[in-house]
């Protein structure tokens, strides 16, 4: 049983190589963390230490397995998700293997140099491991945008998670308003799914 | 508001060309009937009148209209869902630009004559479906069966959905026995979802 | 043996619902039809008479059969190839099983609305398709172009194959001059692949 | 301009955590080197150096850099290609950038513990790598075997490339008789599918 009075937890997992994954994650992140009754974790995949030799998870892996929703965020390079990433998603094997995550929550994005650049096959293989985990799957829930306004969220009409597209430019000023304002929404949305699907 | 006393309802809808997938859709009706609290609709494709000449969508279409939780089923033709399938998911084009599904919970499954049989491109275009209807997706959520045994639920080794293989004969006798009972499972498991989900 | 002296042929197999992927269709015809050696097809699915009693197909579906090369193209509607091209998919069964297709070339395209809007999913499930009938695939074999130039080829970063956006305005206007020049591009690329896979 | 009498070659490019993946690749390798004309290379992602400093691949890359095909193995992880492989993929992008291996041809294949085990995603993704790099992708080829006898090839129905299955044994022994033999004629057909291209 869960504590009264307790809140429930969200943790946004990432893997970010140059800065604008992260801002998106950070974005996400504020967005889970406005909803009331509901506490935020943001990781980095760098922040998982590598398994012990009995296979055991520790340090902020822990923190993964008490969250009701793992959200995954990847960047896509050559088509699929970063080798980090996939280092993160092969040592969660042993959890897989005793379904330690069955019936959380999850959801996913991925940003990319380009428009469309193939991040929907990163897309697929977040929602694809989660199910190997037996996780429920939370879905963008955002009609597509104006394609021709970079200012509206999901303008690319993504649906099966986030993608956000940052340009060859500091993390600072890509990815642009729209991309982050749609991350924010997005935080909302699962904060508030995570709320209605655990009570 | 919901009434007071109602029950949560899933409905089962499927396309079968030789009814091997219509066997598999009620074994997963009968998991799903068998769980209290829970009314179950089967509904095939063909019991769907098309559009209206307003684009409107009446008869059988309420019934997924004011379901809790829509299962999608179809066979696998060719790599992908079956044609008269994919009609019903474009005509469902009308109920998408209002986000009339959103939050409704989804799930699938998919029969073919093979092991493997390319069957996961039609679960990736379901939950792909799903998302754009802004639903929750319920994955398997059973590990691998036994892979040298017919008999075993899952021995496949599917997790984004339900799996099932039957070979050229009546569809009284296959799919078999273990494709049977991990439909049935699936179908408990959505409607335990959907009770959770909805509470 | 093929006769002294004869071309090659692609045949550029399309559906198109409201003309905006027949636009595309045109313009990679074009480009396949400006190199030397080769003739070109251009076939709507609706010239596709349905099988005889007897399973067999006839009138265009000659022109496939006796094709170097079939590309394929279809809108992407509701995350995926449109009914009408998987009916086309779906009847070419018969040929699938003798496998009368083999190695022979294949390509495709998909248009929609959106930037992304999941018409990679399309791309997909086109490439499958393909591998079930034991063709040969030509990706589009393009850099991703500036995203923030709509007169640029292949702005969104596809590879699989070629992705367009059509506005909601008139096929004489939308898709844009961009994706028109890749289609041309596309085309040429294709048929120079024939000349150099069948010589 | 191919200097006159040489061979062409084939690179056997594979990822292997406990030495099944391996048994494939070397079924497959010797199915290649069976062909007359051809020249086979067979290396592990081990083998390959990281970037210089100045991002330069050298070693065995240089193997792939004059290959006329690559074939891609890997097993399924988790729902899709090894961590392992995905860095040898990431650690391609310079490669890419300049489309060093565009015209190339590509095939793939993997390998898992599962009948079906989502390694149509692993394939999925190999043939989206290879279509960023440009390369013109070579299908299985092989209609579904009979899904009741483990010693016929292809006996789980892939299409995009070659799906094996391995028990939780020793290589010597796992994957079987069929597998070993669907990965022999694989190695036939990207082979003679080289010849046919590259002449």
């Amino acid at each position: 049983m869960r504590p009264q009075g307790s809140t429930l937890t969200v943790a946004v997992l990432f893997h970010s190589g140059y800065g604008h994954t992260k801002v998106v994650a950070e974005s996400l992140f504020a967005g889970v963390s406005s909803v009331a009754g509901i506490t935020a974790h943001l990781i980095s995949v760098d922040e998982l230490p590598a398994p012990g030799a009995d296979r055991s998870l520790g340090g902020k892996w822990q923190l993964l397995q008490a969250a009701d929703c793992i959200v995954f965020g990847t960047p896509t390079y050559m088509g699929g998700v970063s080798a980090k990433f996939k280092e993160f998603a092969d040592r969660s094997s042993s959890i897989w293997f005793k379904q330690g995550w069955k019936d959380k929550l999850a959801a996913g994005f991925s940003n990319s140099g380009n428009l469309s650049g193939d991040r929907l096959s990163s897309l697929q293989y977040l929602s694809l491991f989660a199910s190997q985990h037996g996780m429920v799957w939370i879905n963008l829930g955002m009609l597509p945008g104006n394609p021709h306004d970079a200012n509206t969220p999901n303008r690319v009409g993504s649906s099966l998670g986030l993608m956000t597209q940052s340009d060859q430019a500091s993390p600072e000023v890509t990815p642009g308003k729209g991309d982050r304002e749609a991350a924010r929404l997005f935080g909302v949305r699962i904060a508030q799914t995570t709320l209605r699907w655990t009570k």
